[in-house]
């Protein structure tokens, strides 16, 4: 078993080393109750909401600068793996939504956002790389970040590639919901861990920037689709943890004759590669 | 807008002439209370927990047999498009569980089930074809079977097939649950709807049936993943009806710079179409 938390936090756009120390102290307290992975919120160093791209290219910083670095002290001083995402200045001159995992001997693996959500698509380029899946001495962690959790394809990807738990750091910008009702960020997730049997692990944000409030929705999720810890649904920091057996995901089998992953039929599956269908639909088949 | 109904019901298995009488009772309640379209539980001709072969067999019918006919006569009488499950015997011999859309003019669509729970596997032979995509007067209704609703390649499908709703007949086995958490079935059923934007209806059954009890989770879904009607979760008979505009899942926009289905990258996606992954996680990426 392993205990995995994720850190929602209140982030203070335009200053990275507040937020670096805000994330060290919570690395510490997660550390502190036993976590062996600690998973941060999107942009966990810059904040998210840019007055445009001169304003986000003076918060980014190589995947080798600033926040790694710290993160991999943080990973070495506490003997535990870091998720998390940054703002991230690529060696190609562009403006990444990144994410990392981290541990103590450095960086495991760094992931660019392949699916931008809104005003993120005029600072930031896509990623075109698939979710990185990462071995740990504990399972292996599929990454992506925040609206790629919401593909379908995306979450199946890392799940084919191996992942036994997919850390997904967000900012979920607050929506409407009827009253009962999980946000639908909420949902999506637990469906992707169901449907593919892993576990899920959302660092979500709190604390309203520039007029933006978020759902604060962090939540940690078994491979059956229900929540272990959170969501936490509420404008507060906010420290996760569950104890995860994470190889208990590599058993698919979801009755004696079923198997999530070995009951799909990819030879049928061709379409969902192809470019967007136009308005027909598929001919009615008559018998 | 549309009324759209779905029937939850119990069903005798072995006797098919008793289930088409309570269909054909649903059916004439639901379009009293204005129903366009009508969505009928899967099986649910012969009932579900059969013996064998030679039982399934005995209850199976061609598509232009019994059963369909009988939902022709109805959707002629009511004036409404009947979606439904029946136990199809192929003019190949085999034993098929299919679904039918059906109207006043005859069969739009016959649909054999791709992806087969459990004991099914040993009666019935798997479908080879994608979710069929019909035209209505009132929009474009997509049609799958129960476990089919579990692998979002396949709602994907239907999605990009055109559909606006997506009609799935099922017989959800009980399963164990959290308290005060809703099934994983229905959760991955909401979230179907809210990754692609298209409503989902889904007709389950009640009344145990040879020890085998049943989720009674028949849900209408709107677009964005909320619960219009259901899930009723309650083992009695339930006829839900949501007044829906169908076309207003056409638009996929989500925020002003994001659409559902135009924000998919296929290119990425290639891994889907796979066969399984080996036990080799992707390599990690250091940059």
């Amino acid at each position: 078993m392993t205990v995995i938390a994720t850190v929602q936090l209140g982030i203070t756009v335009g200053d990275p080393e507040a937020n670096l120390e805000a994330t060290a102290g919570a690395v510490a307290a997660a550390a502190s109750a036993g976590a062996r992975l600690v998973i941060l919120p999107e942009l966990s160093d810059s904040g998210y909401v840019f007055t445009g791209e001169p304003e986000t290219r003076s918060l980014a910083t190589p995947a080798d600068g600033r926040t790694l670095t710290r993160w991999r002290h943080l990973a070495a001083a506490h003997q535990v793996v870091i998720a998390g995402g940054f703002c991230e200045l690529g060696g190609d001159g562009r403006l990444y939504n990144s994410a990392a995992v981290v541990d103590a001997a450095g960086v495991l693996a760094v992931y660019r956002k392949a699916h931008l959500w809104d005003a993120e698509s005029l600072v930031f380029s896509p990623g075109d790389g698939p979710p990185p899946v990462v071995n740990t001495p504990f399972g292996r962690v599929g990454l992506m970040i925040c609206y790629d959790l919401e593909f379908p394809e995306w979450t199946r990807l890392a799940a084919l590639g191996g992942a036994d738990l997919i850390a997904a750091p967000v900012n979920w910008p607050a929506t409407g919901r009827p009253e009962h009702e999980r946000p639908a960020e909420v949902i999506k997730a637990q469906a992707a861990a169901a449907v593919n049997g892993v576990f899920v692990a959302v660092a979500d944000r709190c604390r309203t920037e520039r007029g933006v409030g978020w759902i604060s929705g962090s939540v940690i999720i078994g491979p059956g689709g229900f929540p272990l810890a959170g969501p936490v649904l509420a404008d507060r920091p906010a420290l996760l943890s569950a104890d995860c057996d994470l190889l208990a995901a590599r058993d698919k089998s979801v009755s004696p004759n079923n198997d999530l992953l070995a009951d799909r039929r990819p030879e049928l599956y061709a379409g969902v590669t192809a470019e967007i269908a136009g308005s027909n639909p598929s001919a009615p088949v008559a018998h």
